[in-house]
């Protein structure tokens, strides 16, 4: 079978190779099951090295589930949680939410895919009446699903506005090397540090197999998560194998270098394309995704030469993603291709 | 650190040689998300091999998703399933079975862990009253938490009870592979052959890292499943991966290879306990488990030198599983502490 | 204490003496619960009478577990159902309905609370995908929270929408006396004649105690939706009485008459409110709702002469609702004190 | 239409003259809806003298959702309810607490329908480990479904026991006006006096038309409570009718009454069916409900003379249950019956 290049996600990305070596380093002897082990608490003062040590980390196979069980101990039935319409959150996890929080989700219309106090502040007027859901949490993603990014500071806004309503602050952090790395911020700065009460770090999408952490950052929370991971169906049984993708993901940064070569490419492959006839970009290129306005005409074309999703197929929007493990001669072999395909009249 | 030997469970084992030799085949290039890899598909003709042409298979990531996957795709919330009390649904899973099911889960007293016609007959008397939870489904273990087998008749008779009253039968296979193997019989044997509507494959406890198969057999059942399995958190990204694990079991049986020998084990050690003074074992070893009451006295100093669980606490009845990987020496060697423990005045 | 007229909704209304009558008439004897008595039997035939041969009744206490037990027979927890943004679904019902289907409501922004196949449209080009929670049923009110209407023919519309995509249509008919006596039309226009697969129908708020009534068009979803009535805590144990409100209501179209009054009322106060300085009824008055946007200094000093709730407090919007019971004179002698309150400067 | 005497169950029964005079009154012109009326702060006020200063009084429409109520602000998903295996909460509510609770619930098998701290201690050994369900509450009735009754220092056992463990105990007291009568006791000795968190105070079946109270005893858990009512389709619009029946139910202890009055028929049954050849009271009757072996052969005709139902058929045990309008002359022509049909060899 012939290998395949592809623009598709960040999880179309294999494995790093440092991930296979703390598998093998790993698969020594037995091991007590469910976290009960060496690697898993070297994976967890490691987190706690990153995000303080308030934080309480815990480990979870997919990230539909990181953020599931992330905002699960925060909310009851009657809660609501607020996220932009556009977030993974509400479109992508299948009602995941919903079913497990047995709660309302309520969509935020963003331009740019990111919540603001001003755009939070309106749905909070039901506060205290029995007859509708109750705000109790906002969820934002790090960097957003358009590639959009928060500083501190407007994560600690949005922090502020939770806490004055008894509410919370979830950070999904799918894409949070990206961030960070795109920022030129320690990862930490992202969680307690802006007043976020819990967060999502994704690794699968930045060269592990399978591993997100969620990082709470209250005692009495994790304990009750500790039962709702299990419930949730997200206790790995050869917990060290998750925990080792951890440690070698944080073990000198390395997560950073590849969000970094990924962010890298994304703006190679934007500043490629930008020039090219019919193109638009339509957000400036931040972290690891270009979403460009191509050419009807042209996106079979190109797809074929490199697969890529159209976002918005009523404006033609595509969306394509880099990864850790892309590589100069794809954006620059792709890049050629647009060149050739748009100035073919 | 030092290595450290275990009875606790067979998941304390590591991965198999193979498997990490299909991880490393795997890890090559882009491969599209969620499945739609050569890997996957190779896994699922495998499986389609195995179970019969009309198997509809679906990979998660852990037992408790399987099982929980697999019954969910027939139950409404005013159902219920029956399982015996010992059953890891009704002790293990902290809930997720009536979480993710939103339906009541009904024990059954069962002496061995078995559920037969017999047993289950009484709980079908609520049938079409509006007051009481609907039987819709029988769930067991093949083997069983007390290590204990169905033949594939005993299956069909269960099979048969439920069909009559348009309900279907569940069997739990985390230990599938212990059970084929002992009764030297096809893992298809347990399927639709055996009028089964849908079952759980593990592979986790028999030298994978993280696999388990859904085998669903009716079409439309699957089709709703593929959502359920997004929604309960259980679509990898990284499908390959999954799917390389199940690949490399399958391939020339090496499932029965590895779960002979943890079989073997267990008998080797069955054997070597039963003789001694104090010892009763209190099931037949039958497949990876020795369930034996041993001296209250003695326990603490056997744990000390393997460790294994206290299964039944007021009976001083132990657990003590082997695995894929047990070796003969760390039976024998255990014996020999156990001999001399419970000679010693 | 004196008694005390308001706007604030028609649910503050008494009950109608025809109730009381039907209570006490109802009152002999002993009679099976749970539904097995005849004014139960007298209540689905003269439901059938009006909404068809396959009309299955089930009556239920309030309004909310209308709404919810009228859809959950049809919606499984990966499945979407999709209303107005200003719905009493996705608004008042404090997450009942994410609660007891376990899945995702998506509001669709609407001008005037009705929903269209434009609108709807867009929402359906998740279909297929598992990411998505899949649309499975549009569920929109007669009359709406705006007090709009739909022709039979807009109803038929949005069915034959959703017939073409497997989904099902709900009317949420709390209101759908009002309805049809402002359109003149008979009930049954608004079921399964115009293609509706499910509908509520109010009475508790035309002057019932407590009584509104599910109509299912399919006799085998309104068996399952027995036993999830039970499982919704909506099965009556005297059901006679909940029954007998239902006959008096329907008995010599009672409803009819109850209705048209209070949609009368409404035009009457809607009438007198319009021609005053400062006044602007925001939507034309068509059943018992009057929005009007009320000068913000005038409005304390109207609700302390009758009580109305202030709807969009950011535009000053107010909803006057009348009842079965709102007498000329309570009408005349508000809009008397809107007249003198509005002309003084 | 002929009148039907019955000892099927007690809600059978009619409605007390008391009750309809309370509705009549209740029902004069306006009034705000959810409980925002004078009917209800009576209702609450003299609930309040009954069961204690710290009592937090919550109407709703029905005994299975007053239940499910009562438990819902208490549990969380990963917890677990411990109950009699021949409880209501456990056999005859569809599966509704496993579905607002969205956890397990646990059935002990009990000989007399009650609970003791022996029963229920076994079930605790699960504490602290997440692969288990959590013990939360410990549910008990009183009277019991078998008609048994709880000393208030029995409750006070079990409260103890709950709270050492950080659990709470719930009574459900659908029939706690027999019990109270029986008992010669205030209401208020099973609640909070006997260490009792929540209890459920019936109504309906005791001459109501649909009325029962959850009396919680916290004032945060009732504030949350108070969306779960409403998210649990038990907000009832129309509330001072709600409230006017647990106003005259408690006014003058018409409940004391009542029950008594329905306690005193049950015993004249029990004693004249108590002599007969082939009779056995399997029970003893303590509150309103008469279980006995009736030779099989009588069993149709005495259901033909009044009917009642069969509790357990393999057994031949039969629940004869009286009201507050079961007449004198019911019992005694039902007993002449039984005295015929069993001499009749």
């Amino acid at each position: 079978m012939t290998t395949e290049r592809s623009f598709a996600s960040d999880n179309v990305a294999g494995v790093h190779p440092a991930i296979m070596a703390a598998f093998a380093d790993a698969n020594r002897d037995h091991a007590l099951a469910y976290g009960h082990d060496q690697w898993t608490e070297t994976a967890i003062d490691r987190l706690r090295q990153v995000f303080g040590a308030t934080a309480e980390p815990q480990l979870v196979f997919g990230g539909t589930a990181a953020n599931v069980l992330a905002l699960r101990p925060f909310v009851d039935s009657f809660h609501s949680v607020l996220c932009a319409r556009t977030s993974h959150l509400w479109m992508d996890e299948c009602g995941a939410p919903e079913r497990f929080f047995g709660c309302k989700l309520v969509p935020i219309a963003s331009p740019d895919g990111k919540l603001t106090p001003e755009l939070v502040r309106p749905e909070l007027g039901v506060m205290g009446a029995v007859h509708h859901a109750q705000p109790r949490a906002i969820s934002v993603a790090q960097a957003t699903e358009w590639g959009t990014l928060y500083q501190p500071d407007e994560l600690r806004a949005l922090a502020d506005l939770a806490h004055e309503h008894d509410m919370i602050l979830h950070v999904d952090g799918a894409r949070l090397a990206n961030a960070a790395a795109a920022l030129d911020l320690p990862l930490g700065a992202f969680g307690a540090e802006a007043g976020v009460d819990v967060l999502s770090f994704g690794a699968t999408k930045n060269g592990a197999m399978f591993a997100e952490a969620v990082i709470y950052f209250d005692a009495d929370v994790a304990r009750r998560a500790g039962y709702l991971r299990k419930q949730g169906m997200q206790l790995a049984s050869k917990m060290r194998f998750l925990a080792a993708q951890v440690d070698a993901m944080l073990a000198g940064e390395l997560w950073r270098e590849l969000a970094a070569h990924a962010n890298a490419m994304a703006t190679r492959l934007g500043d490629g394309l930008a020039p090219l006839a019919g193109v638009e970009l339509v957000r400036p290129v931040q972290t690891n995704a270009v979403f460009a306005r191509l050419p009807p005409a042209a996106i079979p074309t190109l797809q074929a030469h490199t697969f890529f999703h159209v976002w918005k197929p009523d404006q033609s929007i595509c969306r394509l993603m880099t990864a850790w493990d892309t590589r100069t001669e794809d954006v620059d072999s792709f890049v050629a291709a647009a060149t050739e395909a748009l100035s073919t009249p």
